[in-house]
């Protein structure tokens, strides 16, 4: 399966590793692209509404993205954090000066009626993004964390404990009620989608909040579609954030066999990096077919590549050719 | 009399020039100063809570006030406003990345249930001012603009429409249900208190709405010590702002005359420039005192100067020494 032959995607993605597939995606799809993106981690800082996770694909698929710290605006400045310092205001999240406007129009819009999904499609065409973003859901979802001595909200063991806290368990609140997107629903009904990936995001803190939203799974199935994941873990590590350390901590194999044993019943292939080559036959034998390529990205051309990757594999995945 | 002999000082203020001689007698009095500001042009943009007169005499007193522009922080920067334009959000009112720390935050802390004369005494704590300034209201006054053709909100007069449409009319939206500031009322029971002094802000604009509040003109008349007003009118012109526009508009003199006619039954003495000094008889015909003196502040030495004209001149009314 080529770009061309695909149709229409759908990828689930959350933060860095996400966004970068997103974006080699999106290079290949560009408005044929619907991106469906974890709001668990959102929250509410300094009165304003952050989407972290809609954020980093937003700016990556704009071309704006800070490449170093994986969050926020290339060359981006701290004025405003400064200040909020000097007043006595919370320092541990850090918001740029660029990034700021994000939120707060984000905010005023939400306050004013209008859904997460139209906020975001309307900064996007700002940006000139050209792929749909949709928030899994319009609706509150939050990831709590349980730790020893109790439960946090996700941004409070992310960022200001700097993940340092053992996970014994995670909750989304608020996924129970939540409504699936409706603009995804809409989604379904085309003949012409291609394939579904999950993009190399953390299983537990980006794309489960996305499967948690009731009648998700099983609208990804309904399609009818090849769903292949990409392993964030490569040689028993994460590329980033603290996927393996989460893994770990909840007794999973770090590996990209735990991550295929993770995703069982909901994909039909896993792209594992050359690291992991020896792993194969074991993610087989879970049922779940594999393709070995590099799958680090480091460069734009390494995100397209991998997108390439992926659209082959469900081709062969969707012709039978695949074992 | 002066600041030793003074005790305690109130002054009323709303913009620049207000806000100049109101750190003229902070840096005499102090903690002893207390300064009852204009809230009347307070608006939400961007979902934001603006207190544009009270941030004013806030920086000026902090010693951060952006000199050229007479509102916002010197020195500022303006990343988010640039990337607000970029993502299509509205331009006409400006935010410089460091005074924006002052609306977040300030905005947070009033949806959290604080008083706005809780959060400015806060946010003056960080700034290190040490004179108490007191929103003459907790409670929101909003001032309207009547001008051909319909009501207009503060803002859009002043700042979006830089004050190109004639006034025909001027109300205090909110006002006759107004509470007077409790603070000002406690800090009426002391005895100390040596005058009252009507800064040289904007008499339609920034004075009035202050005036407005239910009780505040006679709560000042009540002190019984010398209220005296400095004249923003200097040779038939306004130092700054659409103050002689205003009062040509509506019909009244554009002169520390018209001033005097304006302020007639509130105040005891009127501070007028050298340059007008040609009127000062007109002005004592009104019933009201006069001082003749410089009182265009182009430094700190000005503002200190006029602070201490304004005390003695309060000082000679109290002492029956003026005419």
């Amino acid at each position: 399966m080529t770009s061309e032959s695909a149709g229409t995607i759908i990828a689930l993605a959350g933060g860095v590793g996400g966004a970068k597939l997103a974006d080699g995606l999106a290079r290949l799809f560009g408005e044929r692209l619907t991106v469906v993106v974890n709001t668990g981690d959102d929250f509410t800082h300094l009165g304003l509404h952050v989407s972290p996770d809609l954020d980093t694909v937003m700016y990556t698929l704009a071309g704006i993205a800070n490449p170093k710290a994986g969050w926020g605006i290339v060359g981006e400045t701290w004025e405003f954090m400064a200040q909020i310092e000097r007043l006595g205001g919370p320092a541990w999240f850090r918001l740029g000066d660029r990034d700021l406007a994000t939120h707060v129009l984000r905010t005023e819009r939400l306050a004013e009626g209008e859904t997460l999904s139209a906020v975001t499609a309307g900064l996007c065409r700002s940006l000139g993004v050209a792929a749909a973003l949709l928030p899994m859901s319009d609706d509150l979802v939050r990831t709590m964390i349980r730790s020893d001595g109790g439960e946090l909200p996700f941004q409070d063991y992310f960022v200001r404990l700097a993940c340092a806290v053992p996970v014994r368990g995670i909750r989304f609140e608020g996924a129970k009620t939540a409504r699936i997107n409706p603009a995804l629903a809409a989604l379904g009904e085309r003949p012409d989608l291609g394939a579904i990936i999950i993009c190399p995001s953390n299983p537990y803190l980006s794309v489960d909040p996305i499967l948690a939203v009731p009648g998700m799974r099983e609208w990804l199935r309904a399609q009818g579609r090849p769903i292949v994941a990409v392993s964030p873990i490569v040689g028993g590590a994460a590329i980033k954030g603290p996927a393996a350390k989460i893994m770990a901590e909840l007794g999973a194999a770090v590996s990209a066999v735990g991550i295929a044993r993770h995703y069982r019943g909901l994909i039909d292939g896993l792209v594992i990096d050359e690291a992991d080559a020896g792993l194969a036959n074991e993610i087989v034998a879970e049922g779940i077919k594999v393709r070995v390529s590099r799958s680090v990205m480091s460069s734009t051309e390494d995100r397209v590549a991998l997108a390439r990757v992926c659209l082959a594999f469900a081709g062969e995945i969707a012709d039978g050719r695949c074992r």
